[in-house]
């Protein structure tokens, strides 16, 4: 595409082609055809669907302009697996495209792409195409991950049913906190909650499709995401906000700080609506991925979110998650898109 | 993810929601589920290979600030369309990322989504998933087109051998000349090159997967992305610039505008070597298309793109193709990677 700089004249090939080979090639799986084709090609496993999600990132809106550059590929790569974690699929690869602004050089990238070898590796999934844009503005990186799953058992988030408990996933909070203490704003005496900013765990790999009857994972406020699910099932929720589990780092804090846990984004955790009768299932496959998983409500007959307070009176919040759109776009419109 | 501006309290729902649902919603197609999830799913067509690409446009550098919304839209999706016509695959679906810069509204939006709308419809295919940010910088749309190919069939640019002719569709330059038109800079009466320019036409379904040894889709000079494709088949390839099909428009402008032509990106025409015994095939399949084909060189022994004149003398460009990095990232590099 053109209007982008000319050139250098003089080797015949514009620099953005050694810099893909020597950043990005090495990340290339089989079916990127070494990023040297207009696509990719690959056989999608026999008799799975697909299922494929994307999201961006913007520097200085999803991460910090010194997050490093490392974890900043790694929480983009991470955030979309956790989509995938949340539909029950497993992971196959992704595409990747990069806008550039002239302030962040190579070594910036090789950092980069550092974090993505790094994550493959342990996701067991590779490049399989993008692209590269300069541009006047802030570091955009958009993500397109693509997995599979057994026909019919993706989890979806309007399965929920009236007796079913809500479950979680991990910890809540550490993520909104990590963001605090990466401005200064609260103590992180050990890093742990800037990491759990940084790095997100995406809970793959937990079989939950006959267990579940509904999931999601909790990316921008967990109050705000209960809201999502329940609107989809055309239920209620109560959530209990005692049970919600939270990390020592968070529970350091001291308690002001459990609303905004509630209500802040970036847990990247799973939200269950499970049976009674699964529960025994969901903590068995659980404990064999070492993933910790907690009751924190259930499914009434109704519709919106309560949150109880320990003496079981509604919790007031000041705000239940987040928006990221400008203001232009935004309106007073209470569709139910999630 | 966090760190985007709050909510409105008023309702409940970030107003992202609502702004999704009137503009996004109607372009999600059966796999997308409405939207709705963290993902799509959707059953891959049997017997097939999967084609992925991404492609990403920035604001100021893919198009212009003022192009029209819809046009902006429809150019995305068919620049990556001409992507999955480069391999010969068939259009599936795709994913959209949106980085929105505030001062562009959902009037804007509404436009460039009933350009998407239209084109769904003319090449059969729906919106998969995607993901709306806020950027303080220019806006950046990313898009990730899925398709699917016969297996081993897909169009690669390593297959060239010597002997093969070299073709090109339609006409080549409308779309370096239309972006000059566009500021100011040739002539253009009755707007035919800001159209080129505006709206590629990607050259889907001509079915040359047993007919052409190698194809590619020109996006970045036809010089350039000809040495790409001489390059990964190890060879070498002469291209004759009087051969080069040329639009009356572009003709009008004068033989001064010819070099520009042949190294201007935008052209979304394909590049094929083909053959002499196949030549027959290719011209009875894009004649079915309704779309021309021209031979314009040959490929040859060694290595590099010769571009002769009319006289049969070496023609001196001073530019090949466009690069699309910030200076940071660019070097004197050679690789091959195209």
């Amino acid at each position: 595409m053109a209007m982008g700089r000319e050139e250098r004249p003089d080797n015949g090939l514009p620099a953005e082609f050694g810099f893909i080979a020597r950043v990005f090639r090495p990340l290339a799986g089989e079916g990127a055809l070494d990023l040297r084709d207009d696509a990719a090609v690959f056989t999608p496993p026999a008799g799975r669907q697909l299922v494929v999600a994307a999201d961006a990132m913007v520097e200085g809106v999803h991460f910090l302009p010194d997050d490093p550059a490392d974890t900043v590929g790694r929480k983009l790569l991470r955030c979309n697996l956790s989509d995938l974690a949340a539909m029950d699929a497993t992971p196959l690869g992704y595409l990747l495209t990069v806008s550039m602004p002239p302030a962040r050089d190579e070594a910036w990238f090789a950092g980069f792409a550092a974090g993505l070898a790094h994550d493959q590796r342990q996701f067991g999934i590779t490049l399989l195409g993008g692209d590269t844009t300069s541009t006047s503005g802030p570091l955009v990186l958009s993500l397109t991950v693509l997995g599979h799953v057994a026909p019919g058992m993706a989890l979806r988030r309007c399965g929920a049913r009236v007796g079913d408990g809500l479950w979680v996933t991990g910890t809540i909070g550490d993520g909104a906190m990590g963001l605090l203490a990466r401005q200064g704003k609260v103590a992180d005496p050990d890093g742990f909650l800037a990491g759990r900013y940084q790095l997100p765990r995406p809970r793959l790999g937990l079989a939950l499709g006959g267990i579940a009857s509904a999931g999601m994972d909790v990316s921008d406020g967990l109050v705000q995401d209960l809201g999502h699910m329940a609107r989809e099932s055309g239920v209620g929720a109560v959530l209990h906000a005692g049970q919600v589990p939270l990390s020592p780092a968070v529970r350091a804090l001291g308690p002001q700080w459990l609303a905004r846990c509630l209500s802040g984004g970036d847990d990247y955790e799973l939200l269950l609506a499970v049976p009674p009768e699964q529960e025994a299932a969901l903590q068995r496959h659980a404990a064999r991925r070492d993933v910790s998983v907690t009751r924190i409500g259930q499914v009434v007959a109704g519709c919106g979110v309560r949150v109880l307070d320990e003496n079981g009176q509604d919790m007031p919040l000041a705000r239940r998650g987040w928006s990221h759109l400008p203001e232009g776009a935004r309106d007073q419109d209470s569709s139910d898109l999630s």
